[in-house]
């Protein structure tokens, strides 16, 4: 029923950074053959994000790739944590979130996710459905479980408690209601972001306490985001979403970095994992090609194969032949002469002055074709005017009088 | 109805160690006149510990006090809090009680409460009545008033925390169910014991988050034990139990040092808020009488006229005329030649020979009459038996052979 321990760690170990333990895992796996069950392998999902990226989408792969081995997919959606919020890497608490918010998001979360899962192999539940049924009793039993020490140990926690960060005692529950999630599915297995090791740790802490065997931690890397420097996240702009249309999703891949390409094919593309070391040696030789194939095959996962097509077409003759494209929106500004910083973020092609003034920074700004660095550029529109303002590769603006 | 603020002041300053804040206090009692309502005064009890003594008897005192003066005392037997078990003050987490224990600790609690306060006028709760009822979320809520950092301002947490002695995270709860206690009774007046200062204060911060008036806090100083250093305790052996019998109450009441007289009338006593300035003079003029007053005054209070009485005979014959008592328990040692120590602790005179050594490095023990100072001393039961040998003023025990 079941491929060999060894093909199916091979899958498993596909981009993951940690395994803890290794020799759990290989337990489990064992154990699982020789009685036909599936494992359950959790991934909890924090529905305080309303957008998906392919940051997120890198565990949601390494489940799917459970589903497609056969074991037992379960994914919590956090209805209950989401109202808490985890602070897990930030340096403040989190605004809280009502159980309603949280639900909606969860619903969106869901339908988003259902792009990369085996739905009918997923079993969904939301914590609610046993942390609501949690009184101040077991919450005092389940704390009790847990030193206010090695709760201070997660390096976050930490520093905010050294700094006088406020840390709110709320935060503190959090990692224990993720805890009980794996309690109440009986979890073999945990995913995560690396960013979660606590929490899954705690998970492991805490099912020991009760008597349950303990679940193996399975800790996925933090995708770099396209500037190759910082994660991806939404708040820096350096996100796909899963949900972009085809021609930013396209467009946005070929902007990341060289060295980035064969990252983005172990984690979050659907390449055949037995053909990871020759694409490797592909990503390094040809990156031009190659950071066009992994386009193409993003954006076929999440548009199909026509929309993908399309959208290379459409770069083929934008970037790589360096034309402006066809139909590039208009913006008339007010003013007939303004600084470049205003102008940029006026027409929305940037959200603030100081986003606006890195982009120049980084030479990813032309005026009717021409690099500008300078970020005191002053932009006479009555002179100029009509030109094309264009930011990176794939945002343009026509500036008309 | 209520007496003035002034003549208020004047009970409820007597023997306490801080009120906070005291503008606060003033400007509840002209409300309560102004309005004829009386205020909510709260005594939490932790019902994990089985036997009151006087230190435990101190702030009940105070609560009897303000239903003399009016007020509706409300007394809140801590059945859900006891679960969780207070560390303040402790450098250990605290063995975990059911709520069945608990519950049983508190109905021997409130019968020996009985003994000090007005019990028609006793409003009676246990804490599990709201505690009970709250939800995991309902605790988050409440968790998210309070920080990490203000709770590790409590000293004991911050001792622990320093020196690497696990607090578990449910004692981070405690004072947070405390605090809940007073916003469920809308306290006006909070009483405890110095130790619990961090505790009634996070009431008052409970109570502002949730817009309700602040309480007041009324701390009652610790009230230190017979031998005059440590703070009464039953592990200490160094307490007076308020059930104790009549003449083991004034007994170990005689054994007090003398500048601890007044205090004790002060803070154990009856004695009238009034005479206490002319009876600080006494104590210290005439500190004999005087600590035969104070044992009567409070095995009066706890065993009627007669019994206090009796009392006093016993010991006046006992003690001030330093006769051996008439009925004095026999003990037969099975060795004939032992050491001294061994020989207290084999009858039962003291509770481990560390105890026997401390007792006769205090010269507080005798053989037939003599003081023994030696801990190294060898007793011939052979030669010397029968003879009495005394601890301290009230154990006596006759060796024989």
């Amino acid at each position: 029923m079941f491929p060999t321990v060894d093909e199916q760690l091979l899958h498993i170990r596909r981009g993951v950074e940690e395994i803890i333990p290794e020799a759990g895992l290989r337990a489990k796996l064992e154990r699982s053959i020789g009685t036909s069950e599936p494992l359950v392998v959790k991934l909890g999902c924090d529905p305080s994000r309303p957008d998906l990226h392919l940051g997120h989408a890198v565990v949601l792969r390494k489940l799917r790739q459970f589903q497609d081995l056969g074991h037992q997919a379960v994914l919590i959606i956090g209805d209950f944590t989401g109202m808490i919020g985890d602070a897990s890497g930030r340096s403040k608490t989190r605004p809280a979130l009502s159980l309603e918010e949280t639900r909606e998001n969860g619903r969106s979360y869901l339908e988003q996710a259902s792009a990369i899962l085996d739905a009918n192999r997923t079993r969904i539940v939301y914590n609610s459905e046993w942390l609501e049924k949690m009184s101040f009793r077991d919450v005092v039993e389940l704390a009790g479980k847990y030193t206010v020490a090695q709760m201070l140990a997660r390096d976050d926690f930490g520093t905010r408690y050294r700094t006088d960060e406020p840390i709110g005692l709320h935060e503190l529950l959090y990692p224990l209601a993720q805890a009980q999630d794996s309690v109440a599915i009986k979890a073999d297995i945990e995913l995560g972001g690396t960013d979660q090791k606590f929490n899954l740790l705690v998970g492991r802490s805490i099912q020991k306490a009760v008597g349950q065997e303990q679940q193996v931690c399975i800790l996925l890397p933090i995708l770099q985001g396209l500037d190759g420097v910082e994660k991806m996240s939404k708040s820096l702009s350096n996100y796909v979403g899963i949900r972009e249309a085809p021609n930013d999703m396209y467009g946005k891949l070929l902007s990341i970095p060289d060295d980035l390409i064969f990252r983005y094919f172990e984690l979050a593309s659907d390449a055949n994992t037995r053909d990871l070391a020759s694409l490797m040696v592909y990503c390094r030789e040809n990156p031009r090609d190659a950071k066009h194939d992994l386009a193409l095959a993003i954006t076929e996962m999440y548009h199909g194969e026509g929309a993908a097509r399309e959208a290379r077409a459409y770069f083929e003759k934008t970037v790589i032949r360096k034309e402006d494209p066809d139909d590039i929106p208009v913006f008339r500004p007010k003013k007939t002469r303004l600084g470049l910083l205003d102008l940029m973020t006026q027409a929305g092609l940037t959200q603030s002055n100081g986003q606006a003034r890195r982009l120049v920074q980084q030479r990813a700004v032309s005026i009717a074709g021409q690099k500008v660095s300078d970020v005191r550029t002053e932009v006479d529109v009555d002179k100029l005017a009509p030109f094309v303002l264009r930011v990176g590769k794939l945002r343009y603006m026509r500036i008309e009088k």
